[in-house]
């Protein structure tokens, strides 16, 4: 990550300037960070190798902690696991305070709250992130917190990533070129006969072999609506649609594209059509300064004035270190927050993820799903081949 | 997984028998399981290809949940996210109840509370997974469930765990053997002048090709004690050590391996040699009814009449779904319940991780992991090739 000046003069990998004006907005005082990728978002891009898939080990888990106290990183601290001693002998780390030593969730907090007791005022208020602390570390902080206010931050987190930098912007644009290579690959090599298991393995092979975190493949094929992997066999005129995440360093690519094994007749062209021209048509408002809801406002008539509508969804979303984060453009979600940035203007540096879904009663899954950023004057998509009919086979 | 017969005579994917009763013993009566191993043992496989890697979602993260009531799996219900839909249309789960519907931590509890106050008895306890229950999850069972009692059942889990079923030992021998020919294959390919993430990446490569979800490598290069991936390279004369976890199907294969760029002098060949005398001393008592603690009864003596002791460690744990598990062997470790398994007897079916290591103070890092299965008259390694000085390059 880029290093960006605090007022005190260090350098931090983060902009500590809105991180500490974001605290003051939600009123916490002591950030106690546990979710992987907000520890990795603050130490500026770390995230343990030992523990990057899995978390469980012995009767615990692995837990990071990160404590940052508002204006003040010269008293921020991290808590790592012992694993991550190596980590810290090669100097990866910039809090002054760095622990090294936890086996499990309880003891890491224990760390924590001994640092945090060091350093917090009487009547400063603690933000966690609540989906991210376990039930044994949550214990651990009320028996070492007494009656403090504790917070969720993970909002006011989330805020904090919203505009990427060109450093993230990197990392996303190499994600997404690396998941649709990867598809291409796929649609290229397969033929009838596999199974869409093979088709995942190969595209998982594909994705790692380009630098990724292979993170899930969404796949039907023929008519199916269903898209989970399964041993189903890709048979001759079968319609394919790979629906793939993958993360390199942590930044989510995420992107959907279609194949078909043979030619597509009139009406599979015209459907795929409909979809290019409502993700074309999300694109052309989007600039710095337009409201967030107005995406929809090309897109959604289109498609209620098309013949497709009983079996068409449209949605855009905010993604980066998260596969759904802000800007929250739509209201119609059913997770908090959705819809948030629907009245606030779009900034330089949000990533957009836009999906024009169609589940076809007749014809089976057809969708395209783009990554596109929001830049200075305008827009630019990422990994924006591949749109069409991808043939099957050659 | 073998469907094993309960006592109504409906097959369920685990040993529901030995379940219960551990759940007797804990004094628990109804369980919610929350980590994705325990729930993936329960469900007979069962991972949510969508959520395998990441956790995040929106603002909040995906969250399991399996209820299972003592003596009672008609009364069990599987609480999965919304994604998991395609799954369960597969018919992929075996509780009678199936909710996939949830979209994060809360709401997946909701669901869950919802179901267990429909089966719960007045004086019922509830056993959680204390580290794999998230804060605002814990919040919501507390809300319903009152002054209910609630018991950590992560251990009580792990001990149903404990012996491994014949379809298990497939994976865990696979994992094994995908890991030790990918080691192998980094070792042939590599050359002076790569990094040591060059060597990482190829491992990588190697072991998603044959099937593994990569965890990790720990990596040293020349004599450097540091385990860390790092942009070190390699130079003539240096010896390699990889240490990688991958898994099959959740099933962990974790092995280390010695490589050399060159020749070993007569030092290097003794001191590997003395690591493989300790490793096959500690195999020499294994065998059903053997306690836990024999394993380091002709290990450590070994190590004590070295001239190698101060800088050398043996241990032996047991392996699974999860890195570090039962049987817990030895008294010497960091985390609760180490040295559970010292005076109980071994039982054909557990599977050992054992690993000598001499972090040598003028030669460098020396290991050999190995994974050691338990049978009915002996022993078995699983993934035992390669443990001489393997050389690079060639």
């Amino acid at each position: 990550m880029d290093g960006m000046s605090t007022k005190n003069g260090s350098t931090l990998p983060f902009d500590a300037g809105r991180l500490d004006r974001i605290m003051d907005e939600t009123g916490i005082d002591v950030l106690l960070v546990t979710s992987k990728h907000n520890v990795q978002y603050l130490l500026g891009g770390h995230r343990s190798f030992f523990f990057d898939y899995m978390d469980a080990i012995g009767t615990s888990r692995y837990l990071p902690v990160l404590v940052y106290p508002k204006g003040r990183p010269e008293d921020a601290a991290y808590i790592g696991s012992a694993m991550e001693g190596f980590e810290k002998a090669l100097g990866r780390f910039w809090p002054p305070t760095v622990q090294t030593a936890s086996w499990g969730s309880e003891d890491a907090l224990k760390l924590a709250c001994e640092h945090v007791g060091r350093i917090i005022s009487p009547r400063d208020t603690i933000g966690i992130e609540m989906a991210f602390l376990p039930y044994d570390a949550g214990r651990v902080l009320h028996d070492a917190m007494g009656n403090r206010r504790v917070l969720d931050a993970t909002f006011a987190l989330e805020r904090l990533r919203l505009i990427k930098t060109p450093e993230e912007m990197k990392l996303l644009r190499q994600a997404s070129d690396a998941v649709i290579a990867s598809i291409g690959a796929v649609f290229d090599a397969s033929q009838p006969g596999m199974t869409k298991n093979d088709l995942v393995a190969h595209l998982r092979n594909e994705e790692v072999s380009r630098g990724l975190n292979f993170e899930y493949c969404l796949i039907t094929s023929g008519t199916e609506l269903n898209r989970a992997p399964s041993d189903r066999r890709i048979e001759p005129g079968d319609i394919l649609s790979l629906d793939s995440g993958g993360n390199y360093r942590g930044y989510i690519g995420d992107l959907c594209r279609m194949g078909i094994v043979g030619e597509p007749d009139a009406e599979l062209s015209d459907l795929l059509d409909f979809i290019e021209d409502v993700q074309m048509a999300a694109r052309r408002p989007i600039r710095p300064g337009t409201l967030g809801g107005e995406i929809f406002a090309l897109a959604e008539p289109l498609i209620e004035a098309s013949g497709h509508k009983a079996y068409t969804e449209f949605v855009a979303h905010g993604m980066g270190l998260v596969s759904h984060e802000g800007p929250r453009l739509t209201g119609k979600g059913v997770v908090p927050y959705e819809g948030y940035d629907e009245d606030r203007p779009l900034e330089a540096g949000m990533v957009l993820s836009i999906e024009t879904t169609m589940k076809h009663p007749v014809r089976g899954y057809v969708k395209i799903e783009d990554t596109v950023v929001v830049t200075a004057d305008g827009w630019e998509g990422l990994g924006d081949s591949r749109r069409g009919w991808n043939r099957v086979g050659r």
